[in-house]
């Protein structure tokens, strides 16, 4: 039965996501956020141990977080952004997962899968390790057949460069829409997974909690699908 | 564990395919294909009941035969053409699906999925409909979520106008890569299915054991997916 | 010279659009519009002699206009949509090319490129063809290097099949963006080009003056080049 | 009458291929490489100070050599390919420029335009900055609206990893395929440029003074503007 399985209206991987956010919002401020004045790059990042993807990184030991910091004042930096999506039996998506994380810019804010690409590290296991990362082990997800993301995003610290935001860095990121089909858990780095339709993604009430310019990565993703509303 | 299972060697949709299609060869040549001089558009079509798409078509009663005929002659057809495909558990292309099937030019070759779209019927149906035809309700296929096919194919009666030829008529066919996860059984439209790794589908002996430019359409699907040889 | 001469503001291609639209709505209405109740399928196409795509291909001879309106019930019909565009000197877009023409439901529409593809011919002819005659022969329109469309828009009769809409037909079509490098002038079909930036075009104002899903079409081609709002 | 000029056959960007190549060859054999022994990452490039794709990036700034070198060591870099193309005025490609150029594996190989995106610079911007580097500053490239590669190659010091190979650095590289329409002048980095068609590019001989899988990144390139043959 391995046929995309929509998840059930009330399983692990959704929830009212408006009332989600609000609780993780409360639990987070303030004071948390408040303890960041002296760590102007990515302090939310650093206050919250468990869900930043950095730390995954850094653990593998490719780069020390010194050097990483100097590298990322000089080098574009290439990332992967994921889309995860259930689709019917006949391909077609019904739903989108958005996680909510604490975000380079310091905010808790709903987002797809993102990461870096590691020195030596295939795009598909990168695109594999990040979803394992965020959706946990039994995610089954299904990178495309094909090499060719369906956009290329360019973050710059500099909001007004391409309206993609990263404060940390200049981030080149393949953007690809993942098919999943097994049980998600948000594991390590995420605080909540909520699955939404093609309609509740393309609203104003949703692209507000997002940052960064995720909000219009999103809207290309629902394009590039067709089922832009 | 629903993640691609690797057909094994020795299973229902494999064999040693130059052997399957030199058993095929013989069994209907000569005699069979000796009877179609009256039947100058697609005779080993009309000789062969079982493997012929059009059958297919031509029961839903969308067109009559000769309605169809007709209109062939003075419309371009909407195709689509599907390549089934094993990936591995990352999603990368590991082997190809051909059918052997009788085919409109009225010899038996290897050829991907393909068949028409009728009136009123959505892409992602047409293509359900035709890989469940060929590779039997327990295929599992996989179409991609983007209604963008890889390349478009155009085949016209004269074999020099693109390359791709089709003697009954002017195609227009979107054609996919479309991951397989589940059994394989070739029904009524085909008389076999082999898998085959990308280096022997882009050698020159199953070049030749395919037709009507089928064998580049092949080639394009291995360079979209990255494992052109 | 030939790198893309955005046109002038004040140029023969555009025009305070609003207005325009207004001029031309005023022009054909009471009075037209009111003589169509017999001709039920496509009544505004037979009353404007002029600005409709289909008389073009009409007198090409390829069908009558009887066996065209029979197959049309019967077939699907291949279709190519060109969005014509203004490209910097980078490749980014900075406009978009509007017609505004009577549509197969009876409006005064903003629609991009579109027509048939005919017996025989390959969709880049069908391409060149319908932007020229669209925009005059002096546009120099640049069909991409790849047959692959950016999208597939399946226009049904019913408009709640896909949301794309066609009282006429089922019509798949090819959508492509054009970047278009000389000077326009809408021929025998349009009654006006206007250019219009990205926002503009994602606008509600915009969308309302579009029918049958093309607003849609629009953002999807937005989303493609990476400039959807 | 913009259109694309298609280079006369014994224009400045023309010429017999093969001769040329023999004529390099042994202008640059065997004395010059002979000087290479304490080189050993990419002495070929040192030897040559005009070819070098490398020189001008240095010269910007971004990175001195020595953090270059090590950077290159921990992190994958971002580049671009590009395959400058000729189409006729339909848009369908009809040859394909290959320059030649000293390697980063110390070969003097054809090869397609490629380098490095700098910290801050757009996609867009460095294509242009590469095609005009290789090409001249005439050649009036026009790079694809849409952001999205045809493919990604990644460049691994490794060939056994994907196939594409670069001793000096693991690179990720977004694959474009360029029309250009004006006259081409190799510049500063590369020894010459030759334009042959797809039949000629997809040949043995060809594929054969090509290096780091470059010759297979070209068919993917032939695949997806649907002209590989």
């Amino acid at each position: 039965m391995s046929n995309p399985p929509v998840p059930p209206a009330g399983g692990s991987c959704r929830g009212s996501h408006s009332a989600t956010l609000r609780a993780h919002m409360r639990q987070v401020e303030p004071s948390d956020r408040g303890y960041r004045p002296r760590q102007p790059r990515h302090g939310a990042v650093a206050a919250y141990r468990g869900p930043v993807s950095e730390m995954t990184d850094e653990r593998t030991g490719w780069l020390s977080r010194d050097d990483l910091e100097l590298a990322r004042e000089r080098l574009p930096m290439v990332y992967v952004d994921a889309i995860p999506v259930r689709v019917d039996a006949r391909g077609e998506v019904i739903s989108l997962g958005l996680l909510l994380r604490a975000m380079p810019d310091g905010s808790i804010s709903r987002a797809p899968v993102s990461g870096r690409v590691l020195y030596g590290e295939r795009i598909r296991d990168a695109l594999m390790r990040h979803l394992e990362k965020d959706l946990g082990s039994m995610a089954l997800p299904q990178v495309p057949a094909s090499p060719q993301p369906f956009t290329v995003v360019e973050y710059f610290p500099d909001p007004e460069v391409s309206g993609f935001f990263d404060p940390r860095q200049h981030a080149v990121s393949l953007a690809f829409v993942v098919p999943v089909h097994g049980d998600c858990m948000p594991s390590t780095s995420a605080l909540d997974l909520v699955w939404m339709t093609p309609d509740e993604v393309a609203s104003d009430d949703v692209a507000l909690e997002m940052t960064g310019g995720q909000d219009r990565l999103l809207r290309l993703a629902l394009a590039h699908v067709g089922v832009l509303p």
